[in-house]
């Protein structure tokens, strides 16, 4: 099993000269030397060319945790990333050097009951890029298990084969909530993970999709997206009423299943409102931990509430959407920066920012 | 298709005196003659033996009122209930005269999306038993549609018969949980619903169940209906976290369902904690309509919440736990009574005491 | 409920000339007059426009039986059918006079365990438009229930409404294979029900399709009308191993899920072949009864078979397909006529011959 | 990754004698040296105590093939298998010295898209004890991956623990058929699978199981074991017809799954026609590979037919079914030998008689 990326340096690669971008404290980004471990027999080296900034990399630049995850030791951020294969493991088979690969950032334990079920993105022994005290891949190379990178298709970019990783939290969302041709769409939040969540919905074969925000600019997005209706919402909950209303007039029937990619008291809200007697509510924004919400009707009309966390499985099917242009994500990528250490720093701030940028992305 | 218990008295049986039970106002129940309808080619006219009180009942009683349903004319009160055929629709094949049969209350329409789709308990068509404005079945006789008459078999007695129903509510929640021998569930709440929850997951293989309550008395009487491990539970917010632990402990493994047959922000909380990576918690209680519970970290832990609502497809699999013997609800009929004025008033006092009552059942 | 137009004439139109096509004997239509039956408070009357002839009403009129089917009496033949709706039972919320319509041919008893399971395809108590005794809908008018007859979008004709039925099949099919974009799919014959199951399979978003045939013409249709990659086979059982490398190859990946539509033991021993470990085979031609095939060594790579009976709840669908122009059925509809005795004749025979025709429609 | 029992010698434990049952030609086993591999960290080291006979360890050594493997060099015979822990790995943590433990044969590589997906039986990569190349367990010591080590409780024995393989087979195949209490059960073949299946069956909460065989001494097995009906059968296909009626009658209600453990054309037409309309036949047993049977009308009332391999993620809930006493597995064992050249001849011969034995067990 590759020890990966995760390596706190032990091992090293004599005479190669290997940066990362190190998360040392608060709003404190380094670029330093990152020694790589050896390559197992079942592992590659990978020389990153694109990697893209998640909301959790922010998040822990400027808090230095995220969830429950706290970072205590300096860290190697990023974990949305592709690159080319440089090494490749004496019983690799299904990789060469020279493939373009898009990289899985998980690598789980495969001895627990989750992982043996098919379950693996919950297994408690996970070991995920920039999740503490694992390092990330926003570094020149890295060492990672071949069977968790992908190699692209032809006609699918680098920087595309970075986008699988938050592409992968829309089909998982959309596979946990079953969506397909008879399930009409509403999506909560016009943010990067509403959007790739609505990308993926209509990929699985979603006919009719209602998006909702509090930003025009983002919904204007959407829209160019291929939502089928848009609806400005507020931040007060005295308008969940007429905001549902408003959401089932644009969607013209039944919402079968509403993804929560905000996660607020309000959003969580207006979600259990407007689903359908029997439909599903997928909650997949963080905003609120605690929520403040009208659970109760919602059991009772048999409105379920489905969770995800991160994604499994998922890489094959992103680069089929992909390679086949039913998924186009190259509008998401609004900006993209070198690796320096002033660049590093100026394309976190872009995406802190947030407001007109969907997804900022390293080119290494 | 029937017209059954729920008519307004159009309709009529001449030279035959039919008393029902009718809600006539808040803390009023009133025997008075209750019409019945022509019985219809697939209907069957029942006399009714044995009836429960439901909490929604004695909600009824106390309000006028259930969730969104609100009494506006009076109506006749019951629907927990067994009885003898005395007429048969010409239609009707698998009924005869003289059968002993248990009723199950709701007439759906059967040509709503959620009916032709097997999911016949979200009707919005449903006609239920003592749900304004349909009339119940605490009565002399009642019509009813022969389909949701099931014979009872020789060594199921007709109060057993009356309390498919309440079992019901367990059956559908254990389904739509999906419990079986591989899970071990969690009950919050050792009331009736807790109770039969309880029963239904035992009859379903469940291997160990853990129940918890505020009231010792409760948690003694689910010991001695087969609970593996009782655990008294506070009301106090605080206490989540310790008896989550103790929970845990007196499980023995992880928490794989939890069924919050309570559904105050509490219990909830509780549930939520409890449930491992990847579990389910089923809402039945309907203690709190807006809840302020963790739901976005459960959420993250793919802890799914499903909802139920009443029932569906139930009666069989009751009757076939009760005949096998897999299933006694006989300890949870505590109290019983005849159906005069008097003994109306007293039996709903009764159940509204709760304390020491489970299920009061009136013989007709 | 309905009785529709399976009514054996009792009831009538007075002053209304009703013309239907009457099965009388084998080859022998008679285009005779069909007593419509009064219009229940759930019922519609419905002005035919577009009957398609399906091989089964072929194989009816060949032999006078289908299956375990035998036509005992004159039985007005047809059942993919739309038409313009001219009167509405008083209960009718729906639909208006004027509204066109696509017509579900089978009405189900909602009383049995699979109606109420929302399996009400495999009633047995169905009453299915010229399935004997029941009459067909090839008339100038019927009456049949509103639940049963499905408003068309503008964009859809009345002969893509009639195209519902046989596509429906195919929408039943993926359905219970539980196709989508993570399936990629084989179909085995690219008569009419493998080209509709290849049309469903698409519009569920499969991503790959291999469709094989014996006859060329066949598959050149099928590959404008977009299957990825064609085989030609054989009837040589002997060739299977061969033609299961072929399909694989032009499948380039694995068959996640085969159709076979055709029925036959050479194409079901194809089937069981070519599909991955853990697929599934779908059985929905009936070349064949008793079958002869490597079943064993198929199911010990758990590879499952999986039967179809008719469809349920596909009528929205196939509209929403029809719609949104996911589907295209008007290539499939070869050849029309008009409703005379000669015409009548003429068509079945063209439907008969079987080589270049895929759909024969009646236009009335 | 453990490399564990399936070595071939390579590695050495020295001043170890570690003796094996190797079979080494058509009806020749004998006992020599088997060299184990070192313990690998999330390896342990186990002394074998109880070793069960199965029937392809028997077709193993009368012929030097099963289905598609062929013995090509000397290999060490056995698989089900329990022991006490000698040694374990430096990672291991849930297993120590000491402990009695019930091992999992197969070995699968977690990397392929099954695997990864929860299906491992399916693993195309599975390194299975006794499947050729692979050495199997009859041996006094295996080394195997802690994590396919189940450690036994208390109340359960190393030879019942054993059992937990061929009971894994039934455990597999109810899941795979989705059986519980709501399904009726016929079981065709009453020899070991078809008594472990129908002692699943029962675990898993079905209420009415029927069993058939043509041996009258097996059924009474069968009927011992708590089989609800038994019925004797011929191998003439002629009288599928009647021992259909006679299964039903057996019944006394649908049989709503089929488990067909003996797989013959015979056994598999009377499973297709004795279930009922929507329901399944689980295809367990291989008597034939081509099959002849009625599988298209079968598919027409949509029986499906789900296929086995092996088993997945079984022992622990095998283990729970056997310390709780929901199966009891000790009257299976009816033979029991011990170690020796002699004793392990005899015991082949004893289990390929096979018609008073059931489960022949080695101690060890």
């Amino acid at each position: 099993m590759g020890k990966g990326g995760m390596s706190h340096g032990e091992g090293s690669k004599v005479g190669e000269e290997n940066m990362a971008a190190w998360l040392v404290g608060i709003n404190t980004l380094k670029i330093q030397p990152f020694l790589l471990p050896s390559v197992g027999p079942h592992d590659v080296r990978v020389r990153m060319k694109a990697v893209g900034i998640c909301g959790s990399d922010v998040h822990y630049l400027k808090t230095m945790r995220c969830a429950d995850f706290v970072v205590k030791e300096p860290m190697v951020i990023g974990h949305e990333c592709a690159g080319i294969i440089e090494e490749v493991g004496e019983e690799v088979k299904h990789l060469v050097v020279g493939d373009r690969v898009a990289l899985e950032p998980g690598i789980s334990c495969w001895r627990c009951n989750l992982c043996r079920e098919g379950r693996y993105n919950l297994c408690p022994e996970m070991k995920f890029f920039a999740t503490p005290p694992v390092h990330g891949s926003l570094a020149n190379q890295v060492v990672h298990p071949a069977d968790l990178c992908f190699k692209l298709p032809e006609n699918v970019s680098l920087e595309e084969g970075a986008m699988c990783e938050p592409l992968s939290v829309g089909v998982h969302a959309c596979r946990r909530a079953e969506v397909g041709p008879e399930t009409n769409v509403l999506v909560m939040g016009a943010g990067p993970i509403g959007l790739v969540t609505m990308l993926a919905a209509r990929a699985f074969g979603v006919p009719r999709i209602v998006i909702v925000d509090v930003d025009e600019n983002r919904l204007s997005v959407a829209k160019q997206l291929g939502a089928d209706g848009i609806v400005q919402v507020t931040t007060n909950l005295e308008d969940v009423g007429s905001e549902v209303e408003q959401i089932q007039k644009a969607m013209g029937s039944n919402v079968d299943v509403t993804f929560d990619c905000a996660g607020f008291n309000k959003t969580m809200s207006t979600a259990l409102a407007a689903t359908r007697c029997g439909g599903k509510v997928c909650l997949v924004g963080m905003g609120h931990g605690i929520m403040t919400v009208p659970l109760t009707p919602a059991a009772a009309r048999e409105v379920d509430v489905v969770g995800v966390f991160r994604y499994k499985n998922t890489w094959p099917l992103c680069l089929e959407f992909l390679t086949s242009g039913k998924i186009d994500v190259k509008p998401l990528i609004t900006h993209r920066f070198g690796f320096s250490q002033k660049e590093v720093e100026d394309a976190f701030e872009t995406s802190a920012r947030g407001s007109n940028a969907i997804k900022v992305m390293f080119n290494l």
